[in-house]
């Protein structure tokens, strides 16, 4: 299948635990939903895709995220570092004719399932130059640095999980339960964060609970200051020169970006749904 | 009750989970035992007071640790750093003419409570010089520079709880059920910890799997070695000429000495109830 401009296509960004399907005409989104369909609530996958086209339309269809894990439908490839548009589109997990998994990306250290469609749906769509530093905050935070238009190298920070697991269990959790905002507090735990000394930084929520130093409604927001902030000093570290971009909505965005100020840089909030369609359309049509 | 060489009295090492009690005489200990009976299991510490006394004898009793926490019998101050024996005697927490609880230690940043007696008994006892970085690992790792005798400054990470954290909750909690030594795994995790860039190199566990570059086996090793790693890296930064000595048992007095080892500096490990005994013996003799 080729996915030519003109033609009306599925494409579905198929992650663990949140799903979002689109239909595409004519290179626009025509009719989109999400839901929680992610692949851990899935176990007949054919079966789930009949059910998007009866629902959608009985059109081709490209596959996006974990779907193609180990806990997906078919384990699609890693595409090696730097990656491009056509090294995604020749390196497809064909299902049938007309029911594609696009592969991940790799470094020697590092991988990818999913991201990669909205990293280089930014670029073709013009939302970002070829050469710049991408972020895609949350549970595991994506840093792409993109060069000439493909993912160059990335890292993967868990700066989401750790602040989940120390909300949840242990000694900080009790601490841990007020707002995150840019906050004074947040900003405080963003500069902490740049001496990068995680672990002793943490005990320090505790500290100065026993000290009377901090109240514990501006924990969380220290907290959150403080691991966001160590991911953005070690990362623009690695990219003293790159523009930088978010694909985030804004909550999350928000929090980067002035994080991001905070270290000396700027950055601007791209919108990852029309960055993941422009990919998987860019995909779709380079498929030989 | 000033305690003399020649006294007998009893000394509680009174944790948050544990408890350890000293009959000493003559500047000996001649019976000790540790139970479970931590702060965190008692709320009637007069009651528990008497029925050590009716087992160890009916002698004057120096309290350190939790117990004179907010969650212990009665909260005891905190003496500012730079501190030494003599600071902690007269700082005691009287809770009746023979029963007392030894204060903390506090600097603007960080807290400690229990630990400042086996700091500064491994001084008084000649276990270590009066100028050194001492280390107590552990769920949160005391690292403390002694300066003259007295503890001058001390940092707090909490390196075992992030470890124990990881290991029950969370994506990498089914690959790190392997065994903990100093394999070559754990020394991977020291290198990689140096570049002090925890939720990037604890993501890159995930990634290994994923990339069949490292056997699960060794995943909670690395995983050891990155957090142990990360800690040593910042605090003999901080330290760079102090003598280094480990307050600790076998175990994890092995994995430091390793980690410490592979930052090119060297350390001896120190019995940690010798030191408290010396240290406990010390204020005791200097109570006013």
């Amino acid at each position: 299948m080729v996915v030519r401009m003109d033609d009306a296509f599925l494409a579905v960004d198929w992650g663990t635990t949140n799903r979002r399907v689109y239909r595409i005409e004519n290179g626009a989104v025509v009719r989109t939903e999400r839901d929680e369909r992610g692949v851990t609530a899935v176990t007949d996958f054919a079966g789930e895709a009949a059910a998007i086209r009866a629902r959608f339309g009985d059109l081709p269809m490209l596959l996006a995220g974990m779907v193609g894990s180990n806990i997906g439908w078919r384990v699609a490839p890693y595409v090696p570092a730097p990656a491009g548009v056509s090294d995604l589109a020749a390196t497809l997990l064909r299902i049938d004719d007309r029911t594609m998994i696009v592969p991940g990306v790799s470094t020697s250290t590092d991988v990818m399932r999913g991201e990669e469609v909205q990293l280089l749906g930014a670029v073709t769509a013009g939302l970002v130059p070829g050469d710049a530093l991408l972020v895609q905050p949350g549970t595991h935070c994506k840093w792409a640095v993109m060069v000439e238009g493909r993912i160059a190298d990335f890292t993967t920070a868990m700066t989401g999980e750790l602040f989940a697991l120390l909300r949840a269990h242990g000694l900080l959790a009790a601490q841990l339960h007020g707002e995150v905002t840019t906050s004074s507090a947040f900003l405080e735990g963003v500069v902490d964060g740049k001496r990068r000394d995680l672990a002793a930084s943490l005990f320090g929520i505790r500290a100065a609970k026993m000290l009377g130093t901090r109240d514990d409604a501006d924990a969380a927001a220290y907290a959150s200051g403080l691991l966001i902030g160590s991911d953005v000093a070690a990362r623009l570290a690695a990219a003293p020169d790159a523009p930088i971009f978010i694909l985030s909505g804004p909550e999350l965005g928000n929090l980067y970006t002035a994080a991001i100020a905070a270290n000396g840089r700027s950055a601007a909030l791209i919108d990852s749904h029309a960055a993941f369609v422009a990919g998987i359309l860019a995909v779709g049509a380079a498929i030989a």
